[in-house]
């Protein structure tokens, strides 16, 4: 017996983001604008990304929102995890994230300034304080955030290991 | 307004698997002897792939199934999709899948040998008699295969035309 045609769940939006963390494990965010038709938007902060567009693979977008909404250059460290959601009329929604570091020698800067007002780095515990405050835009920005920094800081101790055996 | 907490679905299974193609674009499929309690198994073709394991990063599980089912060392190549499944009991199951190359001076032999019957690499034809057939376990590992071919074909044409242009 197959698993079935009927078990597949066709996916009708897709996202794809990255955490970026630097030295110290602040996270970089950027704080939207909002446009006229997503007011909703406005003023809050969330990880650069956004819309898989048609034919695009998701890592490529990832590499692409990431420039246009910081001004980075950015390596993927590592694929975090696929992120599912539901909107009220049922469409689903699968959001693909990355941690990810900058290229050396650049400062964060919006390509994009008719979407992004700001992007800078945030440290846990002023993330924490934003979302208290309900200014981050999507409550699974927590998770993608949360899952970043494990996954770094697991990378980290591993390459600390690695330096002691050298 | 953030997009609440209710738009989050969580996702209770996960698992990861490569699709793994030779310089001819053939596909290496894994069959499975299927364990007493899942003869739904026995004797299907599928890529190397299964569960991601509590703490575990489903880009480490790829690699670590790659190995496991194929006995073959593997370089992620890119990151092809997630891939939504839902049970009838409506559980969901999230599959992440990239497409992989071997490193070089390997050949495919299972490792978990009491799971694994074989290992080998079909031609697109094959592939598709098989499908055909409904010796492949599950229907999405058809846009699993159709999804790494695109990106395949994709990343040579683009390493000939640097090649062309160096």
């Amino acid at each position: 017996m197959q698993y079935g045609e009927k078990m597949h769940v066709p996916v009708t939006l897709r996202a794809s983001g990255v955490v970026i963390l630097n030295e110290g494990g602040d996270i970089l965010l950027v704080r939207e604008l909002g446009a006229p038709d997503q007011p909703a938007k406005a003023g809050l902060w969330h990880i650069p990304s956004g819309s898989v567009e048609e034919g695009e693979n998701p890592q490529d977008t990832a590499l692409r929102e990431a420039c246009e909404e910081t001004g980075l250059r950015v390596r993927l460290v590592k694929f975090l995890n696929a992120y599912l959601g539901r909107f009220p009329d049922g469409v689903h929604i699968l959001r693909t994230v990355w941690l990810a570091e900058p290229l050396p020698g650049q400062t964060p800067r919006p390509t994009f300034a008719h979407e992004v007002a700001e992007a800078r780095y945030v440290s846990r515990e002023e993330f924490a304080a934003l979302y208290e405050a309900g200014q981050i835009r999507m409550s699974q920005t927590k998770l993608f955030c949360e899952d970043a920094l494990r996954e770094w800081t697991r990378l980290r101790v591993g390459s600390e290991a690695a330096g002691a055996n050298a």
